[in-house]
């Protein structure tokens, strides 16, 4: 049954990236903005991301003040076979309730592998906390968990999308933000100006302006983001007069780019 | 001056990457991991990191929060010249001290810019808390600042990592953790019941078992991390015996490699 969302017309959700290869630099995350832009499209906002060492003590205190402040939390990492895997030990406890060998989820891992083969190690990544609604993995079997508004999967990019593929339907999201953005050529001080003018004009258009220096040359993205189509393509034609007064080379783009480009 | 750190051994850092665009997926953020593997260097661990909107009751929060539990807070992003770049405000308020148009700052874009072309947008960077220290910006000019332990640097990586250069000799760091990694060619569940084995009699070595998938092939990267090489080298032996007990074959790496490239 899907959760019904709790913080007005705006559905919120918040990110704990579980990890220390993360917080050392070692490891690349990829997870937040495959989930910001999966979440966008649901009508979920992602408002918060936290990156968070493997200790007990910081992943269940921040878990209990985010799954309170926002409608839905998604976990990643920590869930896997081996010692410095304990997400699923931390999340029953921040919920207070025990951890189990979840009998559905052993199933599956008994499904999985060759008689005999369920190891001491594996099997740890059959426990939940009790009451947990498993989260599917058909990438290597081991499924996620849900409990409550909180949704823990897995740290590997391939399997955490095929959870939340798996998980996605159960998200009740309001309107999606509607975006249009354009580049242009100019550095971000030459239309500074303009651009206030244009966000007091549309209080209800989020606009945003991002600098980036791409083979040497500096140029700003601007990027309008609304719920409302009329109200985005009013304000986008105010600024495509505004652009072509400043003379600025610009161009409208279709979709949002990869996230991997536009920063360098 | 550098600052003295407070929380005993282990010196602390936390990073708040402020705005939208990395929220919404849009961009990817690329100075996580060059501050964690800096930060490192230098004896300071990044313990946290939070991605918050351009959102001033937000921003102000979480810094009040972050900056009394951590030795050093490092902010990203919202200190251009456009009406969406609020951090300087936010710094000022969640330090209750006025902003102000910094005289420096004011000094080195009047020197950058032509006569007659600051204008009004782009002296909006030369704006921070009074009191503040600069931190230069070799690339762009218009520089960071620091208030206590909160350094304030610029969302571009390329200003960032300048603007790092500049201020990490104001950082007094304690015992960087030395690391050992090894890929193996072999899921985390075949090592876990000896990591585990490992871990216990290594206490004071961080253990960590990070799989991934390269090309289609499973693996795990094991990583040892602790302050003492000695203890690290002894790690390191009987890790390397183990592995060959489980006829596992294993690769060790002189460095950690580019982040960009482990997970995948």
């Amino acid at each position: 049954m899907p959760l019904k969302a709790t913080s007005g017309s705006t559905v919120t959700a918040c990110l704990l990236i579980i990890g220390n290869e993360i917080l050392s630099g070692r490891t690349q995350d990829k997870n937040l903005a495959f989930l910001g832009q999966r979440l966008n499209d649901l009508g979920v906002r992602l408002m918060e991301v936290r990156v968070i060492p493997d200790s007990e003590a910081t992943i269940i205190s921040s878990l209990n003040e985010v799954r309170r402040r926002f409608d839905y939390v998604f976990t990643t990492g920590g869930i896997g076979p081996t010692h410095d895997d304990i997400t699923a030990d931390c999340v029953a406890k921040a919920f207070g309730r025990p951890l189990i060998v979840n009998p559905e989820a052993r199933a599956i891992l008994e499904a999985h592998y060759e008689p005999g083969q369920l190891t001491a190690a594996r099997l740890r990544m059959a426990r939940t906390p009790q009451g947990a609604e498993l989260i599917e993995n058909p990438v290597s079997k081991a499924p996620g968990f849900q409990v409550e508004n909180v949704f823990v999967m897995a740290g590997i990019p391939t399997i955490m999308q095929a959870m939340f593929a798996s998980l996605q339907h159960r998200l009740v999201g309001g309107a999606p933000l509607r975006s249009r953005s354009v580049a242009v050529e100019l550095g971000e001080s030459f239309v500074a100006e303009d651009l206030a003018g244009l966000q007091a004009r549309f209080p209800e258009v989020e606009i945003g302006s991002y600098p980036f220096n791409r083979h040497g040359v500096f140029g700003t993205r601007l990027v309008l983001r609304a719920t409302e189509e009329d109200l985005l393509d009013a304000a986008a034609a105010e600024l495509d007069v505004l652009l072509a007064r400043l003379g600025a080379k610009a161009a409208w783009e279709a979709a949002p780019p990869a996230a991997q480009e536009v920063q360098s």
